[in-house]
């Protein structure tokens, strides 16, 4: 059964099953999997290379080091090294993508990619340093696409990006530890070269290693969001609802499901195309095309275009049980490839469409930005052609959804910000930050995962910090979870916020006309829009001339997942934030790396990680930590 | 006890032993491991995200995918697939070490590193479209190194070398099949990418991926193999000697090993300083300093300086059981993190000189281009210091070497034909490969391995393919075994050839002046240095205008371990060569992708794996393949 605090979902899965639907979902994959193995579980084993697998016991009876000699603690190192650069992996093809995108609009060779944010544009330009006044908005986009390119090569210089984004000391502290990356793909490439056979055997040296991959991946998210605002537009406050309600059932549904803004971007234009409409309507359903997000492609048509949120991570297959799927649009990342087999119960099409991410048993249109609209038609008509196929008997739309207040961007934060003091934005911010109105700063991030019984992490502890007037940030799947239990609510904040948080979200949202308060919690975005909470820190530390490790600001990852999240963990606690994950990652077979990613890190960068699976005991230990900070800056805790 | 064909390994465990060394060494540990998870030898397990570890039931009973859904043929496809990545970035992370070297060097900025090959530079800059006539060497070196790490980025077109060294029909076969890279880290990244949780989940897409990244790896190989003669000359026949026997007990031992040219070349540089022999003969080494080789350090130094090859790969830790091995100075790759604890029992000072890879336990000396003499020195005082604490009781070196030539670079195997055909060099070769005086061509490359008594899957393939003419390249390990057996002599090709190869070899031999035929088989170098067994295939490919996969052309990893050995059998195989392997990879968990690496492969590209443990029974299949070459090339088998 589902494991989910999620009664759409329940219900959902519940009302499927009733009906006879009897593949396995992610649920009862993972039951399947039980017990989970061990070794694995504690990191302790290896298969670098052909001499293995090697194990050690962790009980000290068995062998304490694989053939090579490597030690529970180069293990263990190695696979969090690993993870590091598969996440990072991942954002670098994500950002490259876009980078290309952009290169080959600028270029005149993807007409359906206009400059859609010149004034983003120009900002990035010159936070990088490419000339922008006075040029041709093509010719300013062609440079700074170029440069972002480079940014993964092999430089012989610490990257532009990096070094335009994070507050001098940070820098300065990354450069005298030799964790500032001089390429992203390099650094990726360096820790695989690092942990494969007979190379690094220093589990600290291993983890520095991985900290400066982590700050590559920073550097690429920052670089996707970058770019995808100038694509596509930065994000302003939308409002649209979220969970698996917003799906239509006189309309023909297609659900967005992955990370990249590229394609399904394209869709949402092209879905507002009459004739598409008209073809919809032909087929029967009278509502037309009705576009639903699914992860962080969901959140990026959520936060620009008002595209409802279906549902989010480890529910996914859920979108298909209501029967009124039509098609499942999938880019890359988080795509579980069981959406096949379910898919294969109803009359939904699974489309992949990129050549590095094809699902056996999927139908696979090959996107190519140079024809990105076609490729979207033929997508619609798609799904339009198998709405003519749907059976009414298994429709199975649970009827639930809230609205979202989203598209927090920095700039959209700032803005909300000016409208309180327009000569200085922050200083409302920081004035109530100072005041104790609000303790501090909580960036949700994540997943979902079937280890913890869905949104179960993310509601306890967002509760317990907005209580304790913590103003909370989220993206990706922890957005996501938010949104679909009614928490991007300006009814929540009245709800759930303590009276200082309250009345600051209160007196903001006021003055940016919104007619009420903000929302309990703040979307910034997908994944690689963590970036922007970044840039919100970076303007308060330069603001204060302080590090970012001196602020009360904390991260929490309750209900993690991917090698991406791992990454972004690592590259926050680079940056200086205690950071929290409620899912133990595979360290615990080495107390040494497990003792320096929670305490021996916090000496030499401020940041550490805190692992509780308990989110009452989380929430808690991240008010210490915000209360740590304040103690320090001399604020009242 | 030591599982090794090598008597000297033998001898030095078993006296070793008996005099009380008691830590346990490759073979021991690898007892201890047994017997090893069957869920990670068949490629079974899943660590790629925080929801597993997920484990396939092979006998079909238990779980048949993981909590996203990947089956069986996904997760051994993505785990092949990161193999290739991480031993593709090993060797981008040694080609880059190079590249960044002669940039400085060019620069001005490492005077202990001039071009000491300017034929060779002349013949890369050409190759790559760099203008070389008239030019300062300083000049063509920059552009030439610049050009080399350029194509490690993330570039809009296939490699300059990819397209240099490769024959145009292969690079048409690889441009039709999307597996031609735009850049080595950015090949590296994308396997990383698309094998992390949700992304690609079709198999053989993941496997064309990682054909890819090899054909990345191949191009790093090639770089690497450049730029390192340019910088410390092409290797051409030299004479020295292989086995334990080399370390003196009268002199200040020094082993060098891991695989990179660019300390250890400035070490046997810096030995024959008369100062340091003066302080070595001092401190009572009346024979000086004594290097030696191991593994590939060992043979990069071998064949451009004529250093002596201890040992290698599985028996790298009884170079210290000699108790005569001052020094084991590193750099990286192979290099057992067990060294460390081996080393404590003696006086050997365990050296690490890279800042990616430290060992918990050795002394680190790191390395910078910039004052490479000045660490070299530094090292081999500590050497000289520590011969005074050497234990006269614990010598132990064995009584066994034998002569090896080496040195056989692409160049060098041209100029020695040259002897025989000044006009058309590669016509000797040719007209005995179609008389069938030589059958074909077999390339012996990688490691030693403790699933496997080490040497024993050599020694029976190649005798059985000499006495049938085939002709023998090595590199790396292999190389290393052959020489270590004394099959690198003249007299070796006299008992073991076939009376057709025997008479080619006679001929070329005295042709070249060698006074004798040519050794048994022939030392090309390095692992990188595979790339010279390329380059002298291509020649003759194109000198019959056909591609590489028409060739009687074959290739083994009888014993191999490191994920480098993965990479380079998938770009042999993507160079149309069927391949040997004599360890199972930990691909049986899915037919499909085993049925795709030695069969469906075949179709794409004309390569394929051959994985088969019994010599003999490889040693046929390896006769068959270059049967069926011959008869499609109407020559008689």
């Amino acid at each position: 059964m589902a494991k989910s605090q999620d009664q759409a979902v329940v219900t959902a899965v519940k009302r499927a099953k009733e009906a006879g639907f009897s593949a396995p979902l992610a649920w009862e994959r993972y039951e399947a999997q039980l017990p989970q193995c061990g070794f694995g579980e504690l990191g302790l084993c290896c298969r670098h290379c052909l001499q293995g697998p090697c194990r050690i016991d962790p009980f000290g009876e068995g062998a304490q080091c694989g053939v090579c000699g490597a030690t529970a603690d180069v293990m263990v190192a190695r696979g969090v090294a690993r993870a590091v650069a598969g996440g990072a992996a991942s954002h670098a093809g994500h950002a490259k993508h876009v980078a290309h995108t952009l290169l080959r609009a600028a270029r005149g060779e993807a007409p359906d990619y206009p400059v859609r944010d010149a004034t983003k544009l120009k900002a990035v330009a010159e936070k990088i340093g490419v000339a922008a006044a006075g040029r041709a908005a093509e010719a300013v986009a062609q440079e700074v696409a170029e440069k972002a390119l480079v940014e993964f090569s092999e430089r012989e210089a610490p990257l532009s990006w990096t070094l335009a984004t994070l507050p001098a000391q940070r820098i300065a502290t990354l450069k005298r530890l030799g964790l500032l990356p001089y390429g992203v793909d390099s650094a990726i490439s360096e820790v695989l070269h690092r942990t494969t056979y007979g190379v690094d055997a220093d589990p600290v040296n291993i983890l520095l290693g991985a900290v400066k991959c982590a700050v590559a991946d920073y550097t690429a998210c920052h670089i996707a969001t970058d770019l995808s605002d100038i694509l596509f537009g930065t994000p302003a406050p939308v409002v649209a609802r979220a969970n698996l309600g917003v799906i239509k059932k006189d309309a023909v549904n297609i659900a967005l499901h992955g990370h990249n803004p590229l394609l399904s971007d394209i869709l949402v234009q092209v879905a507002a195309e009459p004739e598409l409409a008209a073809k919809a309507k032909a087929a029967g359903a009278p509502a037309g095309i009705n576009l639903v997000g699914i992860c962080c492609t969901g959140n990026e048509v959520l936060m620009r275009h008002g595209i409802p949120l279906a549902t989010s991570s480890v529910s996914q297959e859920t979108a298909i049980l209501t029967g009124a799927v039509e098609a499942m649009v999938v880019d890359y990342q988080c795509v579980m490839p069981a959406l096949a087999s379910v898919a294969e119960c109803y009359h939904t099409q699974l489309i992949t469409t990129m050549p590095i991410a094809k699902i056996s048993g999927a139908r696979h249109f090959e996107f190519d930005e140079a024809a990105a609209k076609e490729t979207a038609r033929q997508i619609i008509e798609t799904a339009i052609e198998a709405f003519r196929r749907r059976d009414p008997a298994k429709i199975n739309i649970p009827d639930f959804s809230y609205p979202a207040v989203a598209g927090f961007s920095a700039e959209a934060v700032v803005g909300a910000l000016a409208r309180v003091d327009s000569t200085d934005p922050l200083k409302p911010l920081l004035d109530n930050i100072v005041a104790g109105n609000i303790a501090g700063v909580c960036l949700f991030a994540g997943c979902n995962t079937v280890k913890v019984a869905q949104d179960a992490n993310y509601l306890a502890m967002v509760k317990e910090l907005v209580r304790n007037n913590v103003l909370i940030l989220c993206t990706g799947c922890a957005a996501g979870s938010f949104a679909r239990h009614g928490l991007m609510r300006p009814e929540a904040t009245e709800e759930y916020a303590g009276p200082g948080l309250r009345a600051v979200l209160k007196a903001v949202g006021e003055a940016a006309g919104l007619g009420g308060p903000l929302p309990l919690v703040l979307h910034l975005g997908s994944c690689v829009d963590n970036s922007r909470a970044v840039d919100i820190a970076v303007a308060v530390a330069k603001k204060l001339d302080v590090d970012l490790d001196k602020l009360p600001v904390v991260a929490s990852a309750p209900e993690p997942v991917t090698e991406k999240a791992v990454a972004i963990g690592t590259w926050a606690v680079a940056l200086g934030i205690p950071t929290h994950v409620g899912v133990v990652p595979p360290v615990l077979g080495s107390p040494a790396v497990t003792q320096f990613l929670t305490a021996g890190v916090k000496d030499l960068l401020g940041g550490y990680f805190i692992a509780e699976t308990d989110p009452l005991k989380a929430a808690a230990a991240l008010l210490a930590a915000i209360g740590e900070r304040r103690r320090a800056l001399g604020l009242p805790a």
